[in-house]
């Protein structure tokens, strides 16, 4: 400790300041007995703070967030004030500043287990984009889908963290021209840039979730990469929906952004005509102003706004329980690819390049129309603040490797 | 103990005799310190066998069997045979004989932590009943079905145990003659009659499980339905598959058959046309002699054979990896609904009574399209068995209780 040292360890504005405070679960080569351990941590400006050593709790001395999860809403904004005033009251710097170790040094991981991992399909603009280019004669929209968010379940155990390689997927593809499939890699490797909800308090077999009972079950967000093989999906998904086309691997960011730290991004969801059934009639403003940005290779190739979707995420929680399905901690639903209305606001390489036939141009003049390997894929986001400025989702970013040979 | 009881304590040519041994997890309430604790069993005929006491292996002392299972195959194949040694040695008698609890006494749980949960569509009789029924004027089997097993992902969560009450789930439809939707409870609530495979050793992400090391990964085999609202399912699949329709509740018989008690069941799978790809060919024989009885209100109205379905399990898990996704200890998929030619043998209401055009006539004099309130069903298997005869594989049950009311 440097009684010099500022207190609190972030300035104002910075966008993990204290108005964020997401959580995390990391690991630190040198952390004394607990060397490479996995721990609970809250991003602290360019720190991570150590929070099982600083809050008397036994919940924290976890591998996962798992517990935490669990424990509901008065617990986890009694642990987020009680976090704030360890980094506020320069009474507590001296016992709080040796837990605090610099984020460039730490390994992150997953922060919690996955339960059940449910996709929607909830921006319009994406909906009518793929509508419009696989179906260029018909209505864009299919019947059900101003009636109710379309979801799909995905698979839970190949959620991974930020950071992992993702390995080229080989499987069934039918390759143009021909009537039947092919074995190899898949050639049409995309992104789809979302943003997911993670449950903390569950709900029992028999019981749907009331739409204004949101924020007792959801804990908060994550950026979402649900990498996407076209050309595997195309070929496999008639009749039973995306299966190995999407089930190799879907990247999260390692912070997970308490709703709480949401208040100043919180917006009415966009009118919806037909006004849906009453279980999904919107209670409260939970749409969220988060403003998106999609890098390939470190440009910037896209800037979804997540404000604009149709289907909120109190919605899609009310809609996954309807017919009684239970939910549990660590259960994660994302909102589907998030598309804007302009052409510079889509989150997929299928709709920014209109299925191959515009391949994006990047600044060493190469271009693109799905990924390639070696390709580096960057999801981040911002919020308002609740004390002005910008705070950070962090990032979600994954690295193509090549298909291993059969 | 009593000296004069017969050991083993099972006559030869029992359904749960000395050649099945399948694994579950019980409750007693009255077996002493461990009162009311979750506690794995082996069934032997009409008892269950208290394994912890009688093996002396930590891995056994749990409420579920995730750590045996994930042990793998040689752990496998010694506890089966430790546990027969136990079960024929009249040395053990007195040892063992006390761990021995009638079957009618314990309560049956979910034996096993659902990781991921597959589903997959491996009937060719039930995918042609299912596209005769929607697109009567099309092809039976959309373009992609003998290339590969179609499958999807369900919802973990909501797989229970046989027993556990089924309500009938409310959600989204579209009353016939209506444009739009209605909220309410499902008027076409089905049963699905499907062999599930229970993965033990997990493979990492990126790499594929070859067809061949099928009986490395999976311990073995439960029976499950499928419980289907196919009103629900109807107006939300478009485009990503099943969602509500299915998750409200997946059942699953609580004994465990290992594969090895099935060896006297393997035949070869029915000839494919085309030849498979590479990645899909059979190397063994993974077929399973099975005969299940779907049974409504204790009437059997279908008797599905699983040894004509067109994709075997080995099959299965290497498509499900062929990506590269990851398996957990605890994975479970399942074959899809067992339909047979005849019209007696098909495995769900919709081919029975082909979309409701044919009501079932029950005993009663009463007639069934879909569920009613109150409707009780049960599934249940033989196989041959190693030792002559047939072995049971218990079975799986449920009953309709009315919607809750919104």
């Amino acid at each position: 400790m440097n009684a010099f040292d500022p207190w609190p360890p972030v300035p104002d504005g910075h966008p993990f300041g204290l108005a964020n405070l997401p959580f995390g679960v990391f690991s630190h080569s040198s952390a004394g007995a607990g060397a490479g351990a996995r721990r609970i941590g809250v991003a602290v400006g360019e720190q991570v703070l150590d929070v099982a050593p600083v809050l008397d709790d036994a919940v924290f001395a976890a591998p996962t967030l798992d517990r935490f999860l669990a424990r509901g809403r008065a617990t986890w904004s009694e642990t987020r004030a009680r976090i704030t005033e360890l980094l506020t009251d320069a009474h507590y710097q001296g016992a709080v500043s040796a837990h605090l170790l610099p984020r460039s040094e730490v390994t992150l991981h997953l922060p919690f287990t996955v339960a059940d991992y449910v996709d929607f399909y909830c921006s319009l603009d994406h909906a009518s984009n793929v509508g419009r280019i696989f179906r260029p004669d018909a209505e864009p929209l299919l019947p059900n889908w101003r009636h109710l968010p379309v979801g799909y379940h995905g698979r839970a155990g190949t959620v991974v963290v930020s950071g992992t390689p993702v390995v080229r997927p080989c499987g069934q593809r039918r390759p143009p021209g021909s009537d039947g499939p092919a074995y190899g890699p898949s050639a049409r490797l995309d992104v789809e840039a979302e943003i997911a909800f993670v449950v903390g308090v569950g709900s029992p077999l028999g019981e749907p979730v009331p739409i204004d009972a949101f924020a007792e079950h959801v804990f908060g967000v994550v950026l979402l990469n649900d990498w996407s093989a076209r050309d595997i999906q195309a070929w496999e998904y008639q009749p039973l929906g995306p299966f190995l086309g999407k089930s190799f691997a879907t990247s999260i960011s390692p912070w997970v952004v308490p709703l709480e730290a949401l208040a100043a991004a919180r917006v009415d969801g966009p009118a919806q005509d037909p006004a849906p059934l009453p279980y999904l009639r919107r209670r409260e403003a939970w749409g969220l102003d988060l403003e998106i940005e999609v890098a390939l290779d470190g440009e910037v190739v896209s800037r979804p706004p997540f404000a604009t979707m149709y289907w909120t995420a109190d919605q899609m929680l009310a809609h996954l329980t309807v017919n009684g399905a239970s939910t549990r901690p660590g259960d994660l639903f994302a909102s589907g690819t998030v598309s804007g209305p302009e052409p510079g606001q889509r989150g997929s390489l299928i709709e920014l390049t209109w299925n191959g036939a515009e391949p994006l141009t990047l600044p060493d003049g190469s271009t693109r129309t799905f990924l390639e390997d070696g390709d580096r894929v960057t999801i981040s986001a911002t919020a308002p603040s609740a004390t002005g400025g910008l705070l950070s989702l962090g990032d979600v970013t994954g690295t193509i490797h090549p298909a291993h040979p059969a």
